[in-house]
């Protein structure tokens, strides 16, 4: 241990409306000592979620707020420094909620698994080979159930779950489609993650024409990370028995209180589903899925880009490039030796 | 044969707005004589379907327009009067899409199914033991999966779809709400039907404040026949895993360009699902589902009520009555010996 210091981001106040770098502060502290059964891990990379918008709200969502004072809710990976586990050892990597600090000690339950795939950076535990990763997985594959041949939306699609799901979409021998923010991640799609087509919804003046011109066949699947008026839109395409994957609304939650029209009768006309699903609930699919995630990385078949920053201190400012989406790949914060 | 005439209504103009009776005209024709492979049958009972809205509009819906100047689409349950086809004999009871006529001419696929429960009135055939029970058993049972203990909403209550869907529900052990309009439609719900609560959408001035007192517990599965105002209050009770099921929107229908809050947001925050479905795309479920709602009929389980009028002149009329909610219990137009 270099140093008995223990440097960790808190939230200092609660955002009114989008979240700004003075939400957060950072302390030092000592470096926590693990209590009975707890381990003690030494975070190597931090990771950003578009979801921290939620965590840190006071509104109701799927988890409790992060409260006042306390440190960032956050996924880590790291190893682990020290152990008063018998099930777990000095040494190990392993990943999971243990927030923005360097050292954190954790209880079990914490641990979301031992990183065992020693042939790929360490980094990709926190993204393609974390949640990021097994939400396309499962939202795509048990959500979405794509065919061979039909057609598979995705929006925010260069982003670290878009990018997985709409290569896994490729994978399953479907027609994907992207919708993204900017040239940049356009390009992205169409050179680093295979898509058919990609559409620039702050370029288009009309997401629903091209739509049209990227899906001649209708779509059959949505891999929905925004909600908004792309949702709109594509209810208007969706073919018989299309199926919707609920991953994120951030679109909504700027608009909140936006109206629009009900999606029930193009569900009801299409017999189609709109589905909301959230990774947590489906951890018995974490086995496999990160079995064969991996392996499609290691044949080529499967790529993922990362956003490094370095240093603890810079982790509210990942936060706010991922909100803005300046991040080009998953955002990680990189910690020291 | 007592008559040589076939007494039909045929589609006169297309509805701007509701439907009227001046779209429909009687016509007087000879009895059709059936062509190879055909069978003729002789009406008894005519069906009158909400869904009959969609089916004369030229709107895009999930059947092609009846034609102009065609006899209206509909159910019917009659004799087989004479039979060139070896699979059906004279004097067998059938069931399908014969249209509203009193003699029809029809190939086998327009028989939907042999009706073989004798000790049952025939007109069953048109409701709970038709399309309309099948609607109920696939829609709560499929696509809502009710488990003991949960709370079932279902709206239009009291119809011959919804009272099937609450009775079902009870059946399954579940908490039963209905929402319907107007105090005899309520009564009937709660004496007839076996529902735990009844709303009456048109006297509470706040819906969502209604279902919240109706449903202490949340609500685990919507039966949604209607769409609109009440769908948007129940998206905001709904339980974790929440199943919606879209089984029409004639609320929606009738306020065309409403706009209302996106439902992706609370679908995602309770992983629930919303899923249109149609039961025609389920004919492999009516041999058990049939089998097992005639039970329900005979242990006394399940009841339904119909409304009958008499006369084929009278079948427009029918249909003001179920567009107006007038109807109390399957509306039926019986077809005179």
């Amino acid at each position: 241990v270099r140093n008995a210091e223990n440097r960790r981001i808190v939230l200092a106040s609660r955002p009114e409306g989008a979240p700004r770098l003075d939400n957060f502060r950072l302390e030092t502290g000592s470096i926590p000592i693990p209590g009975p059964g707890q381990v003690l891990v030494r975070n190597r990379f931090l990771g950003v979620e578009p979801a921290m918008r939620g965590w840190i709200s006071a509104a109701k969502g799927y988890s409790e707020p992060v409260p006042l004072g306390g440190v960032m809710r956050g996924f880590a990976v790291g190893e682990i420094a020290a152990s008063n586990n018998p099930d777990y050892q000095a040494g190990e990597t392993v990943t999971g909620l243990f927030g923005w600090q360097e050292w954190a000690a954790v209880d079990p339950p914490a641990i979301l698994r031992r990183v065992t795939e020693t042939d790929l950076p360490v980094s990709t535990a926190l993204g393609v080979l974390g949640v990021n990763g097994m939400t396309a997985y499962v939202g795509l594959l048990d959500i979405g159930q794509p065919k061979p041949g039909e057609t598979v939306v995705v929006s925010t699609a260069a982003g670290a779950v878009g990018s997985a799901a709409g290569q896994i979409a490729k994978i399953k021998g479907c027609r994907a489609v992207g919708v993204a923010g900017g040239p940049a991640k356009c390009h992205q799609c169409l050179t680093e993650f295979g898509y058919d087509a990609a559409i620039d919804y702050k370029a288009v003046a009309d997401i629903g024409a091209a739509l049209r011109q990227a899906c001649p066949d209708g779509i059959d699947v949505y891999f929905d990370n925004v909600g908004g008026p792309i949702l709109d839109a594509v209810l208007e395409q969706i073919n018989l028995g299309a199926r919707i994957a609920i991953c994120g609304t951030i679109s909504a939650t700027i608009g909140e209180g936006q109206l629009a029209p009900r999606p029930n009768r193009q569900l009801l006309i299409a017999r189609a589903k709109m589905q909301g699903f959230l990774v947590l609930d489906h951890f018995g699919r974490f086995p496999t899925g990160l079995a064969e995630l991996a392996q499609w990385i290691r044949e080529g078949r499967l790529t993922y880009r990362e956003d490094i920053i370095d240093g603890i201190e810079r982790a509210p400012e990942g936060l706010m490039r991922v909100l803005a989406g300046a991040n080009m790949g998953k955002q990680l914060i990189r910690l020291a030796d």
